[in-house]
């Protein structure tokens, strides 16, 4: 990370996870691309999807906004419709982003239009030029196997996810997503939806032979709890499923939440397991609500990305002690 | 117009007349304002005003693209949703103009954060803060007297209009638009459809008041052909059209195209029954068709504005000459 040029983060993610990242990775000076899952099927991206075939808006605004320059255009495009008529539930990003994905036939050059007007601190790009669908098998309450369809669904059932899938398998990735991965410093993963805006990004062939191939530093930020798509599914367990999607795929560093983690040796065998090293820190709100705080995280991000070239050096780094006993 | 202050121009009409004119004033080093009609009721607009009960935001729209010094913002706004759900037939920028108008209880507010948006040269202001409703008394094609109502129906119909007036009768004027007019050095009435776009600010009691107590000078640009709803109304018509509603509110120049008033007596008198003197310049494009030429506005407009301090110094005009018969 040294010589004149700015660290260059590339950050995987979707929804409100991905915001929080980028929240935090925004107070430092690196250069950030978002590669953002384009999977949604609810609410108003579900009705656009189906409505006019569009790349599901929501998570890239949620990107949008979250590195916006322009704090009163964030708020624009996060404004909400409300009301009865046809376009209540949408929001006007989500509107003005379908506008320049029907403008430009290529959806980079739409989403650089929509970072432009935004003044965005850094670039939004879509995980696949295509609509996703995500599909997962569920064992059910009584144990019993289903399969959900929809990221929607998936991210809403009850029940413990046992496997996740795309489609379509292989989509197409723009070759600005491989370009950004390829000349990365740094990839992170998370925090987010586990199944259906952190792990997608493995399960797209392309990118992930990208993200497998790129010479970048990997790191994953945890979740502070258990969501409802992923009940039931401790902090290391997030981290064996991504170890299951991520063919090989080494992580340098994982950050955690120290109260979130507890007794850390489960996460932190489940790091080494991945070749990483877990890293606490205090990165959830003071309040008490399981939410991260952007400056924390900030903080935290700062440490690990641009004072520490050795992420193994301990010196810089909290870091857990091994208990004793179990 | 001494003094270091750049000159101050109020711009009034609606749709795309006042479109030509804003493009026009705005090759001119000068302050502008448009004062937008709000009484659209067809397609978009009119939907939007039913569904949601909007300030009809077509004409600001185009107001705003004209004055956008983002050229690409002002193609995003003026994009039309094609298809056949229920986004088809809105604009990108409509549905941002409702968004800001929900989120600012204060129209100007969210017209001028619009215009922060789109870097706009010039200031887009409503004519009234209430949605307007216009209505005619026609007589039809038989000679039958019929009452037609809505902007978009008295626009299109045939017949021939005998008077025209507003619901509510006296709509709220915001101050800023009432500050404008009075700090104004100029006023400019059209082009545009003529019972729609160009007479309702003088059928507003407010807006009349506020004009004919301004210390301005006034200009009508006349258009370079009937259309629809003034379906026999020669441009002298025009001219006492304005004069029935003008309450005493007297002109000081109007501008024709040479080609398009043809024998120019008529217009010349009906633009002294106003105090006006009439300037035949070449406004229209060169490929034949009725529409204006906004670079050859501009350059009349700039002499009359800008170079011409007296616009009744025939030095710096070209005028026509009255012809010795009829």
């Amino acid at each position: 990370m040294s010589g004149p040029q700015r660290t260059r983060v590339v950050a995987f993610g979707g929804g409100k996870g991905l915001s929080v990242a980028l929240r935090a990775l925004r107070c430092l000076d690196v250069d950030i691309t978002a590669v953002v899952t384009v999977a949604d099927d609810g609410g108003s991206s579900g009705r656009l999807r189906i409505d006019r075939d569009a790349l599901p808006p929501g998570d890239l605004r949620q990107a949008l906004a979250a590195l916006s320059g322009d704090e009163a255009a964030a708020r624009l495009i996060q404004h909400r419709y409300d009301g009865a008529d046809s376009l209540s539930g949408h929001t006007v990003g989500n509107l003005m982003l379908v506008g320049l994905l029907e403008m430009h036939a290529d959806p980079v050059a739409a989403l650089d239009e929509a970072g432009r007007l935004m003044r965005a601190h850094g670039r939004v790009l879509p995980m696949a030029s295509v609509p996703l669908r995500i599909e997962a098998d569920v064992l059910d309450d009584h144990g019993r196997p289903t399969v959900v369809s929809g990221q929607h669904n998936v991210a809403v059932c009850r029940g413990t996810v046992t496997d996740v899938r795309l489609a379509p398998a292989d989509p197409p990735v723009a070759v600005e997503v491989l370009s950004a991965v390829a000349e990365a410093d740094w990839l992170i993963f998370g925090p987010g939806s586990w199944y259906t805006s952190v792990l997608p990004h493995l399960l797209t062939p392309r990118l992930r032979e990208a993200i497998g191939k790129s010479g970048a530093r990997r790191l994953i930020t945890l979740n502070l709890s258990e969501d409802t798509e992923t009940a039931g599914l401790s902090l290391a367990g997030h981290l064996g499923a991504f170890a299951k999607y991520a063919d090989g795929v080494t992580i340098d560093a994982v950050i955690a939440d120290a109260r979130a983690v507890g007794y850390p040796d489960p996460v932190a065998s489940a790091a080494e397991s991945l070749g990483a090293r877990l890293v606490l820190a205090r990165v959830a709100r003071e309040d008490g609500t399981p939410r991260h705080d952007p400056d924390a995280l900030a903080a935290a991000l700062r440490r690990l990305l641009l004072e520490a070239d050795d992420p193994d050096d301990p010196a810089t780094m909290e870091t857990p002690r091994r208990s004793a006993g179990e």
